[in-house]
């Protein structure tokens, strides 16, 4: 099976037992090893208390894209930390793409950028994910 | 009217408007200045793809914490950052507690610790906020 | 041998290897399980381009703090990552003090948080840092 | 005067006030408008406890190289916030270079990315740094 074959059936299994993505409404965009971009859209039940997308929901759209890029080798990691800076609040009804892509990768560990766009292009957020191989012992995005 | 009084009233205004926090079922344990605790129950539609609580559901729950607690003094603030780690993963089931406390504090700046504990007193996660003053311009938690 | 002892003889072991902190000038102020504070002055050769103190020097002072802390019980653990929060800027001859303290720790991994503060008790910035079981592939402090 | 030329005179001016650039040996490698690179050595005065480099020296190295990219354009900001994430233990004698580029910027905050790469190519750390604009109140990197 090509490296790009791997990539979709792992994160397409992955995906398919991820309830949160689906229920916030993250669909998939593109797979491919190590490169996973995802989209959601702002609904009236993701605000915060100002108004504006909640921070927690831009989160778990990065952390989606970012948990199944670095899945996309076949190798089972889940996430050791995160981090996020907010550039731009996001509105009711914008379309959020998040692209996760390798910054760099050893056996054990990875660390993945997830830049969070609007559909004019903007950069809303900016988010950094490490992830450790799969032991059973720690958090997966 | 006094401090306690003042966090409780903007602590209520900001989460009856809070959509997502509401809608993950995040309720409000404790407000007081510089000090707010917030609860949740691990749901069928909060999982990942490898079968626990998703990052981005804890990060959700530790951000609202942190949104209420800074802005439990009456002064509008917004997240500017935040990370996360991760500890434990945390099952289906599971009651969240996430007690976000004021680390530091200028006129225009904030950092928030908030810890994310089981019921059984497991630290699963540590998040760290730090807030700016509300202009219109950045996100908030 | 008591905790507290067993603390002094770890802590005393890695800071005469610790070139660094001996020319910055780290000196040790106190030193308990899970619980480090070193001191150290701002000197002419620490300044940034604005003229305040180097971010570098700051986090170097409260990454010594945090690497002892987290070897101070016995168990050999090293960095594995970072964040710096900066509050305030830092003048020269400024005496700063870092105190670690242990935050959370598994058998496997830990997170410590440092504060940092100058004579007069200002907190100038915050350090969080998590640290995993030495074998030899990772960063220490 | 060119965007190129003005990022030359800026980054001079910040690198001959920057006694702590000097004192580690950390030289200017290659300076354009938003990417600026530096590189330096590291000496038996820089290792840990464990006889590696210190984190903050690597960081240090890091953070001059953000310091000097996010001024570059002739706007003077300082940093808020910083992060890394420790690949694999640098040796004494190691030449590592740091690449910082500009991720994102808008006219009052940046975020900057610097990988930490030894002479044969591999990634040491990443940084992740924000910046505001200066207004005196918060440190410089």
């Amino acid at each position: 099976m090509s490296a790009e074959a791997q990539a979709r059936v792992a994160v397409d299994a992955l995906y398919s037992a991820d309830t949160t993505s689906r229920s916030l409404g993250i669909d998939l965009v593109s797979v491919h090893p190590g490169r996973v971009a995802v989209a959601m859209t702002v609904r009236p039940d993701m605000l915060n208390g100002h108004g504006n997308c909640h921070g927690g929901i831009l989160f778990s759209c990065a952390d989606s894209a970012f948990a199944f890029a670095c899945n996309s080798r076949g190798v089972a990691m889940v996430g050791a930390a995160a981090s996020i800076e907010y550039m731009a609040p996001v509105a009711l009804g914008e379309r959020i793409t998040a692209l996760a892509t390798e910054t760099t990768r050893t056996e054990r560990h990875g660390v993945y950028d997830v830049a969070l766009t609007t559909a004019a292009g903007a950069v809303v957020a900016l988010f950094r994910g490490r992830c450790s191989r799969h032991r059973g012992a720690q958090q997966s995005g």
